[in-house]
């Protein structure tokens, strides 16, 4: 492969008084762009010095003249507070006590009050309006039933944008708190078109115009209690979204009004792991379409000042998602993903825009995300740039984004010249896997896997957030394991299954709890999907099932894929039924990896027919069922590990019958491989530190041995 | 203490041709009564020597002639074929493949074959009868639906006595298959009384007609497959009760006919650990009666005789629960129950007979119920003997039967004299514990415990059988370590606790798994008994919950009981709110159960205020919470031990305030004491095989020093 490798597709943040530094790292790293971060600005100096330059937009934030002025622009949510029991005949609430003062501010208004309900949590009735009234800050509910636990649930203001706050009380900024405004506020819409033209003007060497993001924040509900500051985080969640103007407009649209309670859900909200109310299926249609029209007004807006709108999907994303039916029509130049992991590469990788980055990680921030140091004193920025790293070269193999960028304290990098030589080693690896994809793709296996849950393609890939925010569900491992492996990857809803989705499809994943939108819930009522889904399998599919999959109660087995699975979960009145037993079977062409299961409990085998590859306390946690010319595959649980995603592939190559022949496959797991047809280049990468020997699998049945140096990323010519 | 503690309320199993063993340890062990069991029968040369005689009968069993001549008057039961999935639009199924046919015959006789059901386990649905039919022993549905699974529900003759099936394939018998005739044949009730008759007059020495048991087995399905020969195993279910004519007698009663999807209930059954359908109810209570009726009957006829009527509480058991409100009426002389534990001592001692006798275990069997060795070679019997002799002597200490005895072929204690002398010793101390509660009855603590549960009183101290067939519900374990305490113990159901049943406790436990009979399942929907609970701890008493107490769909919290514990499980839609930080709280006088815990996932703290005594993985797993003038306790799991046992007794005493000044609590928890205030008598006992120094609280605040050597029962004047 020839080229130049050490320039271009590199976006640096460059940070005012530091201008020096800035330029000799920008050709050290081969940038192209020059960003500004949040909490930093460029000068005239680094602006000036020839590179294209993104400027970082936050659309609703730093207006807070405008928000003090105008108040009732702010952005709102519904919030539910903590409950109290009635220990007499009446019972007094504090809407706000135990959340974050600084962040919310109680909306009584006349528009806003006419939506605060007050509910019964122990009979689960909400109390009639006359029931209760507020004075003073405070509800009071009288007659209350004694005993009884009530909970008020009520508008308020959010007023301190999130991003600002988390940062504010990360870094211990001492800056004023930012304000957010509400684009559906027809005064704070005006004003941000306005203000939009104004910067454009105002800012003509910006090439890029870097939205972070748009409107509305993932939902991050602070407490005011140290010991559960962070009382509620989901990174999908709608429930920012919601004003007296948002309920009305939709009340017109749709024809029928929401609650508070289709927000608050018993105080459990609607959380992203769990299967949407019809309702709020609606809603967020309803904010999607809201957004994308207000997203392609701003767009256009740069793009008349002959600007790029790229987009940022993080932060206040909420209503963008890149593969939301809307997203094309927004008119983004580019989809920009801070990525930790493979899943978040192959994200970007696959929407549909012009342009492709990810930002890698560590942010050049003091500390990182979970509140170890990175480049402070006891970091290791180096080792956390290769790890990082680890993740996302397997997914770029597999399909390469357009370019890579990092962001922050640029002068954090001083004195960190190993964290220095691993950027530039970084960009350089990156540029030759993007040149090896345009003379064509890498080698797929004849596998095609669907991954199956409530929301389909909408969350392809993530399920809610950073895997950090999320390790705790089953298959954000899976995906994150699938995100570099050789096969194609699609994922589909429950209604996609049944309706054709499974034709050409050779594996179908579900994997999640018993009730969340992973597994399905409800969804599982539908004997259709069943029908679907075992004539799949029947004919010569593998459907593999992780923790509690296709499990809905009312049925006479808790999992609903069962009969194909041979293996089931008791949910207590199958305790008096025997238990089948077995042998361990070692013959199957696939690792073993019950080190990595859990230990679960109440699983037996249904018909004694499935073959057990691991236990754990006498109970079967990973088998394989033979079903019509298919397979039932489950697993008690998956945890992302070379081992692990070396079981899944041979799982997979198992259900397909390609277990002998399989070709560009590692002996040794620690190690992948890539081919690459078009320029008859093989990739061979070390996901380890240590130096390896491996062998790679050709199609003439040969193998290849092949030296790799820790981390080593080799090219080799076929 | 004075008397004679070597002799009498003992009973031995004679053996015919061992006629000078038998008389042998008759005199060692002090027997009074001489026993024939189940495989032995007495010879004339024991029945003779001057002891009372015990004969067992199985009234409704070794009557093969007459069953033989009247194979309709055997029982039966329902049976829920193995579900066969439809590859096409028809499917045929062999509703007794998979069953053992040794054990059952199918019935498709005119009266059985409109009971018959099939049904659509895919849809829930029960299939026309027009679309199913049965020929040649098989049901062929058509049309059915492809990729839908079907199951036959039928009726089944019970061709081989279970009690005798089992002692057959335990014990290698090669005798004839002994049936079982169902006293609702009218023909057989006729011959069952005259044989019973007839027995009383040809066995004039018999004292005690010991009934092992009445009509009703609990239920065992065995399996062909050996791999899976026990099917189902349900020591309190009454499947094995059904019959056409019952059914026909039902539904004429009740107004309503039952249907064999309410046994059935989708190839689940109906397991006593689960709550009962209302249906469910209507058919023991049914049941019962007549077994009531029938057995009064009997009774009646063998004090015809001048013979006393003892019932034998296993086997054959079903319908005359000891804590059943017909129980008394039956007019039983005595109650035998066999025992492994100490909860079984306490069941047999509180029942409302005249006599009250145990059987120790070992089972003078080879072989014990586990398949371990007893008196065969490997096995150590007085290890054992000693091992049940530690469970039931601190039951006794707190409420004590009237009499012993063992069972099985005496033969066997043959060279087994450190077992002869270990049932000498066992005889020695039962004797003196019952002398000193003839005198008054042990000190009990001020502390009165509810267990609250769906069945209540009806299952006093046992769930469903022995400890080894229902370790896996913490409540037996509970159950186990609340029978040699020093406290009340009751048992309440829901509607009892609803009602009243709480006044006058201290505490109330709950301890289950989510649904289950144990920790309540939709009983927890009553609002009534959530107030009612919630008062009781308000108002100074204490909830324990254990594992998933109170839990239960719908309502905002999983526990109901949440408030009062500080502790609630999420079932997946809270796993994005932010969980209270904690520290351990070592301050409680109550031991550390931790390393006796589940690691038991999704706790979490739900207002913080509950202070954690122990966790596992950074989730708690044993808190305390006040509420009110009360207590909220919660343990994930519960597992019986001398740690745990000392633990609950804790637990107990702090809830009530007396942790400081209880008297006659020992200081080593593997030692304990009862105090006897009529005779001043103190008994400590060592629980374990160690020499130990231990203490003993006394009322006046000073503490008596005692050594035990290992497994010593010491009596102490006071």
């Amino acid at each position: 492969m020839d080229g130049n490798f050490h320039q271009g597709d590199f976006t640096l943040p460059g940070e005012a008084g530091y201008e020096q530094l800035t330029l000799e790292l920008a050709k050290k790293w081969g940038a192209d762009m020059i960003r500004d971060s949040d909490g930093t600005k460029l000068s005239d100096e680094i602006v000036q010095a020839g590179y294209g330059i993104y400027s970082t937009i936050c659309i609703i934030r730093q207006h807070n003249a405008f928000a003090v002025a105008h108040p009732d622009a702010q952005q709102q949510t519904f919030l539910c507070s903590d409950p109290v029991m009635a220990a007499e005949n009446s019972v007094t609430i504090h809407p706000l006590a135990g959340f974050f003062e600084e962040q919310f501010q109680i909306n009584d208004g006349p528009d806003a009050l006419p939506y605060w309900q007050v509910y019964d949590r122990t009979s689960g009735l909400e109390v009639p309006k006359e029931n209760w009234r507020y004075e003073n800050g405070a509800v009071t509910v009288s007659p209350a039933a004694p005993w009884h636990e009530y909970t008020v649930s009520f508008l308020a203001w959010r007023i301190w944008e999130e991003i600002n706050m988390y940062n504010h009380t990360t870094n211990n900024w001492q800056s004023e708190h930012l304000r957010q405004l509400d684009p559906r506020h027809p005064l704070a819409w005006e004003y941000l078109q306005g203000w939009l033209r104004q910067w454009c003007e105002e800012n003509p060497d910006t090439t890029v115009v870097r939205f972070t993001s748009l409107f509305y924040n993932f939902v991050w509900i602070f407490g005011s209690d140290m010991r559960r500051r962070n009382r509620f985080t989901d990174w999908a969640s709608y429930d920012f979204t919601v004003s007296p103007a948002a309920l009305s407009a939709f009340e017109k649209q749709y024809g029928y009004a929401l609650t508070a309670e289709d927000f608050i859900n018993q105080g459990k909200l609607q959380v992203t792991h769990m299967p949407p109310t019809a309702h709020k299926r609606d809603w967020m249609d309803f904010i999607q379409a809201f957004v994308a029209e207000k997203a392609k007004v701003l767009v256009d807006i740069v793009h008349a000042y002959g600007k790029k709108a790229y987009v940022f999907y993080d932060d206040s994303w909420v209503g963008l998602e890149p593969y939301g039916k809307r997203f094309a029509s927004m008119g983004f130049d580019g989809l920009i993903k801070c990525i930790f992991s493979g899943f978040e590469c192959r994200l970007c990788a696959g929407a549909e825009v012009p342009t492709h980055e990810i930002r890698l990680h560590p942010y050049l921030f003091p500390v990182g995300l979970g509140g170890l140091p990175t480049f402070a004193e006891g970091g290791h920025p180096e080792k956390d740039a290769l790890d990082y790293w680890r993740s996302a070269r397997r997914a770029l193999l597999r399909q390469c984004v357009d370019r890579i960028g990092l962001g922050g304290y640029l002068h954090l990098t001083q004195g960190q010249p190993a964290f220095v030589d691993t950027i530039q080693r970084i960009g350089v690896e990156f540029r030759k896997i993007k040149a090896l994809q345009k003379e064509g793709p890498a080698y797929t296996l004849p596998i095609r896997v669907a991954v199956l849950h409530t929301w389909g393609a909408l969350r392809s890939w993530t399920l809610s957030g950073h895997f950090h925010e999320t390790y705790m569900h089953p298959l954000i491992h899976i995906n994150e394991a699938l995100s570099g492996l050789p096969v194609e990857v699609k994922f589909i809803s429950f209604a996609d299954a049944e309706n054709g989705a499974l034709e050409g499809c050779d594996a179908v994943i579900n994997a999640g709890r018993a009730g969340d939108a992973w597994s399905g819930g409800d969804a599982w009522k539908s004997d259709k999907l069943v029908e679907k889904l075992n004539e799949f399998v029947y004919n010569g599919g593998c459907f593999i099932g992780v923790n509690e999959p296709s499990a809905v109660p009312g049925y006479s087995t808790c999992f609903r894929m069962a009969p194909v699975l041979g293996i089931d979960l008791d949910t207590g009145a199958k305790v008096c039924h025997g238990r089948w037993a077995y042998n361990l079977d070692k013959s199957l062409p696939i690792f073993e990896g019950s080190g990595d299961l859990k230990d679960k409990d109440h699983l037996y085998l249904t018909d004694g027919k499935a073959r057990v590859l691991a236990e754990a306390n006498g109970v079967p946690q990973m088998t394989v069922h033979s079903f019509g010319k298919g397979q039932g595959v489950y697993m008690s649980d998956f945890c992302v590990s070379p081992q692990n995603t070396r079981m899944l592939l041979e799982v997979l190559l198992y259900a397909a019958g390609l277990s002998e022949n399989a070709p560009y496959i590692t002996g040794d797991c620690r190690t992948e491989a890539a081919y690459y047809p078009s320029s008859k280049t093989l990739i061979v990468i070390n996901n380890s530190q240590n130096y390896l020997e491996t062998s790679v699998s050709l199609p003439d049945d040969n193998w290849l041995s092949v030296s790799l140096s820790p981390m080593e990323t080799k090219e080799i010519s076929l």
